[in-house]
């Protein structure tokens, strides 16, 4: 896991060389389709990178989208008409059964079919009618990181894209400050240490950071077990707010941008509950919380700094692991590519 | 709460008599429209409503369908062409901003808009194309109980009228097999016991049965402040499951169907793992489980079983709470109307 973390300035830098142009080329047969509904599916890792896809395409595409509920598909056999959709399927391996019958069926039904993988070669890439490569390189680590940013960022470049824009040129200062970032391990290891003896988290954001906020949970629940409640800041204050008291530890995701301002006011309630709150996010808010990691995010767009605010969440919650005296590499109960049907 | 849990099995005898009718009329208007896509837009409790919609649109309707991320909208501004779109918003108040904001802007991007709520003389109700009342009168508690029935038995008799369909038969055995659970007090205040020390829970199901496990989350999380994970049964394979060991409580929501034959291999998994694993569901897999809630439901088809499966997981947050000295009528942080913008 934490070789796989180490690549991903390379691989971000490698997506923006080999990847855009193949990427590009699948935008413009896609657009001259004209897909005006877009369906989005995934598992895991990958479901929160469709879950970004979702915000982009919403936002800058003006598409609107749904994420699958594939069990519609698998289990109960809906057969929805999808002339003029797109539907786009997330995944790593390629390899979930569900997720290579849910696009065969989808395709049939006259859907638009496009596969994201790191795997040209899978099943899913197959089936779909397009393919993009992420170009991560081989994963091993149980914990997905690198293809989790790689995905984001081709994901990126495929809306950028889609809507005749050069993506490539916003996206160009991510590898480098990627490195920076991935290079403040101590100070993500200090901040790791606060956790040590955590039995929840709660994690909220905003806008393009909910996604972030849904992937740290995932990845602290899978190497670290702690139970870590993902919620966007508004559905927080809808219920599981009350939850929160003035022992709980709470992470939130700042975007600079739209997103972190409109989190504002959750902010300020959790605050008001006395809630131990770390951000990830611009030096101010990170210097007046309870803790924080100021993320560098100079000349990035709001809607690009998901892959860049990722990074201290993943080794936060490698060194959490390590506290624990668990093998992050080693998570209990699960397998690389998890066959769900 | 209590006397609102107990007035569900009114609430739906209200629906099927005077309710129909209203929501055939509207949905015939609606149906005229043809609409092509629908997009389901709530909060708390009403945006588990809107998922159980999204489940009964794609496999009943044959619509694609999506669950709006509003932020888009009121923190982006995003304004997505939606022509040939409808756009159901679910709220018990109609009263919350961002939504009549996002509503707003659907209906000034071409949408059909549709309201559900309890309050015909909302603001939300005020912007949108066409209203359905659910009926369930003043609800006071702040743990929304039986206006969720009330919205999922709307939206199943909406989803029915659309594909010109007669809901109000299938229906007709929801309020006396309601209250036949709503009976077994004792059974689940024996239950509740088991969670008084619980530090998490993680609840499952798939299919239709997953709103209904994202529902009880929420309820247990509101009143008793147990941290409460819900997961598909698939995507809890997909790294969650690493968090659940030998004592974890789990509760499974078995839908008698295809929900639950789907649920199956999640079922021995956790079994693997040696989870706590409590039961709501038939019989044989109730009896069967760590413990259980043997659910009636015959001749329910299983589009409506969720309509029952909340009832103990309901009654189940309001004991437990009672069993850890806390008050579940007066859940800390939270207000009836929760403003979000």
């Amino acid at each position: 896991m934490a070789a796989e973390m180490a690549e991903q300035p390379a691989v971000l830098r490698r997506i923006l060389a080999d990847g855009a142009e193949p990427i590009r080329a699948v935008a413009e047969r896609i657009a001259a389709r004209n897909p005006r509904f877009v369906l989005l599916t995934g598992r895991g890792t990958s479901d929160n990178a469709a879950l970004y896809a979702k915000y982009l395409l919403e936002i800058l595409l003006g598409r609107p989208c749904g994420l699958t509920s594939m069990s519609t598909t698998t289990a109960y056999g809906a057969r929805p008409d999808l002339t003029d959709c797109l539907v786009i399927a997330v995944s790593q391996s390629g390899g979930s059964p569900d997720l290579v019958a849910s696009t065969t069926a989808a395709r049939d039904a006259g859907a638009i079919t496009l596969a994201v993988t790191n795997n040209p070669g899978s099943p899913l890439a197959a089936v779909s009618e397009f393919h993009i490569d992420v170009l991560a390189g081989p994963e091993n680590a149980l914990p997905a990181t690198k293809t989790y940013t790689a995905e984001l960022l081709a994901l990126y470049l495929l809306v950028e894209a889609l809507r005749g824009g050069d993506g490539a040129a916003a996206a160009g200062r991510l590898p480098e400050l990627a490195e920076r970032i991935l290079d403040r391990r101590d100070e993500v290891r200090a901040l790791a240490g606060r956790y040590r003896f955590a039995e929840r988290m709660v994690i909220t954001s905003r806008g393009y950071g909910y996604p972030t906020a849904r992937e740290a949970a995932l990845k602290l629940m899978e190497t670290s077990y702690i139970p870590a409640l993902a919620y966007s800041g508004a559905d927080l204050l809808h219920g599981p707010l009350a939850m929160v008291d003035n022992v709980s530890p709470v992470i939130a995701i700042v975007p600079a941008g739209r997103g972190g301002q409109a989190l504002r006011p959750v902010l300020d309630r959790l605050r008001d509950r006395g809630a131990d709150l770390v951000v990830v996010g611009p030096a101010h808010q990170a210097g007046t919380a309870s803790a924080g990691f100021a993320l560098p995010t100079e000349g990035v767009p709001e809607e690009l700094q998901p892959i860049l605010e990722i990074l201290p969440l993943q080794r936060l919650a490698y060194e959490v692991t390590l506290a624990r005296g668990q093998d992050p590499d080693a998570p209990r109960a699960l397998a690389k590519v998890t066959e769900t049907r």
